[in-house]
């Protein structure tokens, strides 16, 4: 990462050199003369140009979110294709700090290798001190996830004979979940239904997606909802502040506070729905080019461009983005998923997306010989077995959290790199059939930015009439390449991404 | 200023002290481990200390902005006392970025001093090309205020022999009113007015309370609008970039823009409203304690507390804020300074505010005569003929633009030093009658963290249930001694107003 920056590694102690990093880091939340340095050093260098030439390239994250504040406020910016570039800049910044949180989180806890867990309300045990980690920062939970054993002997001591069992919800889950194998019980739209099991002893959250209501369900119940970040305190809830130096300390603390309930929990109140499904996740960048390069160790990218000339894969689609009260809970990704996968289309995931998938039971092996076309069936299923799976690779390749899409972008980048094209003529799409978060629109503006055919499946009150329309499409695609998808059926989103995939193959002649 | 930020002069050249007060002034936009200087050192000791109690000290404007953003998005801060000590931090960065930008204009502008000028419609001349500057910032437009009258030649060429007729609206029209006598044409509700008279040549917009429908207005006419920042472009107008380097270039290109316009003008639309008054503005702190060391050269700030003490002046009220269209313009403005004034509260205006008072005649010793109870009109009275003016001061003293609330601030800060009380202890009030933009929420929010009972007239969508109001009255007094009164009606809130000013000299034995 440091050469990446431009940062000199000669002789440097391992400190020292991260320190270098770190302070780069928070130079690039800091208006200054010179980009944002995560913004053009994890894209192509066409798309560097492209965002010098419109004006794009962020010169701090926080002072540009501060830009964009200034412009919308009343009676500033009113050109739409202004406010377009304005609302892009911020999205880039929004870009650069994702890809810089996923490098530091793997820094500190390592990069995510493949793990087998489970997924869905039934990883809750009946007999054992329920925590659930809950948010989107892994830097407590991390530590609570390392620890949470040692406090075993206490949990029994509490009448818990399976001792502590922690769970993930949410994207904080998803990094437990990469890194440490922990189960997710769910995701963002469902996360008062955990408490609603009556088995859950304490929910620890820090930021992001965290519902006020889970207050009201928690007082319903035994259960301890615990804040721990000081920019994130709910009515009802205890506050345990986390700090760096206490991590671990904290952590412990926490679940302690999690046994104590345990001997409050009503045992006439418990129902734990019985459902849960494998999941086999951790496909960061690292991992899936470490499992092409089982296949062709000197050039492990050439495989995945291979089939993908050869047709065997016809493209690529990340799913990202939330679920949304307007979609039943997780309708919209199946949906896609199925018929993406049935036509060749190679799948990865984040976020509540890829909770959908491991609830639904499509980051298995069996996934993919139920539901893959034959092309992209015998990619997973060589790759799978080169890499020592003794199968297919998942149907689907869950990548992280939502925090985690710039792993996406990565693989994206060097798909690039290697064919010697910009990232607007690849066959890759993303989708967020079911966004909900302010967070998604900057997700979904970056891709496009990028390049990317971006499907949104529902759109959050940013839409106004034919001007702002035009300009989320016509404008967009000339500016950059990509463009937005807006539409709701599932199905008929899927034909438009594979339609868009098939323009672009035609764009390479393949 | 250098010393107040601790900045040592010794033996520095001007130009490097100042380039150590603009390194400064970065500096505070960046986060960093200290306080943003300018929301500590402008502030009573005791207002630090309660900040400091609170968490509230902002350490970088642009990352508090960021964080607040954080704090509101989906699933995030859910404490209402929580979300309103963010609220009140990031108030606090408004307060400093104010401040700052009021101290920087007066050190490239000058510090304004008492101008007699002419406010209204009726200030655009039928024989002239009229040009006028809009917005909030006096960078560019003090620059065509100084060479407006180099082209009068050339504006009398293009056939109006009363050259070129400079106007201001909103505030930047504030700032070069302070420091060039501009007239005022209106402000930020009637905006489009000034095109509607058909005898406006171009208006140069900076940003904030810039109506895009003004581009469709002037489609109407001959008017071109220009706009000149690069985070500010409408559809429609004509952008001429501004950039420090070629300031005064571009300014003579603008007015030549008016120049050219002025052949179009179509005489038979040329309805110019005859509706003119006089304005006495330019009282910014220096100015007060100016007038009032003409009284008492050792101990300026004597008179005044003095007559404060024996009840000649009751208190003090800072009307600040817009216009509203919810409101008859300026009616909230003028219906409660005739009844404070009455009163004997000295009345001291900004913004819009002094806007409303300068169209209506309020800025003038004649306005003191007929409407200043007799305590008051004895004070303004005596300083002004002390100081020179041969007549009482205006009833109402033009403190500068909305961005100058901070003039006020310092009056109270230098009172409250004096008589060695903290700011919620002083019989000073605040009222945005016609609030309108998201700036007067942080101007309000400030207000009141520096302890002062604050009104507001039209409350923007802010307010929710009872949890909201108590969080907005009863905790932010019982946390900083200051708080929100909301009241629609002008004659109630002067009534409230005046209530908290006497609990407030009964809290002083006074």
């Amino acid at each position: 990462m440091a050469a990446r920056l431009g940062i000199l590694a000669d002789g440097k102690a391992v400190d020292e050199l991260a320190k270098e990093v770190a302070q780069a880091a928070l130079a690039d939340f800091s208006e200054k003369q010179t980009p944002v340095a995560w913004a053009v050093t994890n894209v192509t260098q066409g798309r560097v140009e492209t965002f010098l030439r419109h004006g794009v390239v962020p010169t701090g994250i926080d002072s540009v979110i501060s830009e964009v504040m200034q412009r919308t406020s009343y009676g500033c910016d009113a050109d739409p294709v202004n406010l377009l570039l304005g609302g892009v800049k911020c999205a880039l910044a929004d870009f650069a700090g994702m890809h810089m949180a996923t490098d530091l989180a793997d820094i500190l806890f390592g990069t995510p290798k493949p793990v087998i867990t489970q997924a869905n309300l039934g990883v809750l045990k009946p007999d054992a001190v329920n925590m659930a980690v809950h948010g989107h920062n892994p830097v407590l939970s991390d530590i609570i996830a390392q620890v949470a054993h040692e406090l075993d002997q206490e949990a029994r001591a509490a009448g818990a004979p399976a001792g502590v069992n922690l769970v993930g919800i949410c994207c904080t889950g998803n990094e437990v979940l990469m890194r440490h194998g922990i189960p997710s019980a769910t995701h963002s739209v469902s996360q008062e239904l955990a408490v609603l099991t009556g088995a859950l002893e304490a929910i620890v959250v820090d930021y992001q997606c965290i519902m006020p209501g889970l207050a009201m369900a928690a007082e319903c119940y035994h259960t301890r909802l615990i804040t721990i970040m000081p920019i994130v305190k709910i009515s009802g809830a205890t506050h345990i502040e986390f700090s760096e130096e206490k991590a671990r300390e904290t952590a412990l603390k926490i679940i302690r506070q999690g046994i104590e309930a345990f001997k409050q929990r009503d045992p006439k109140k418990v129902n734990i729905p019985p459902h849960q499904s494998t999941a086999v996740a951790g496909f960061p960048t690292e991992v899936i080019v470490g499992a092409l390069s089982q296949v062709n160790a000197e050039d492990p990218l050439k495989p995945l461009i291979d089939n993908i000339v050869n047709g065997n894969v016809q493209g690529v689609c990340l799913f990202a983005g939330c679920n949304n009260v307007r979609v039943p809970q997780d309708s919209g990704y199946i949906a896609m998923a199925k018929e993406l996968a049935s036509k060749n289309v190679l799948l990865l995931a984040t976020g509540c997306g890829a909770g959908a998938f491991a609830r639904h039971g499509l980051l298995t092996g069996d996934a993919t010989s139920e539901y893959a076309g034959d092309g992209l069936k015998a990619v997973l299923t060589a790759v799978g077995q080169a890499a020592g799976l003794g199968g297919p690779l998942p149907l689907v390749l869950h990548m992280g959290s939502c925090v985690d899409n710039t792993r996406a972008a990565d693989v994206a980048v060097a798909v690039a790199n290697k064919l010697g094209v910009d990232l607007d003529r690849l066959p890759v799409v993303g989708s967020a059939p079911e966004a909900t978060t302010e967070k998604a629109i900057a997700i979904g503006t970056w891709a496009v930015a990028a390049g990317l055919p971006t499907h949104v499946g529902v759109v959050p009150p940013v839409l106004g009439g034919p001007t702002v329309a035009k300009v989320l499409t016509e404008d967009l695609k000339s500016l950059f390449g990509g463009y937005f998808i807006v539409e709701t059926d599932p199905v008929t989103a899927a034909e438009k991404l594979l339609g868009a995939i098939e323009e672009r193959r035609r764009g390479l002649a393949i």
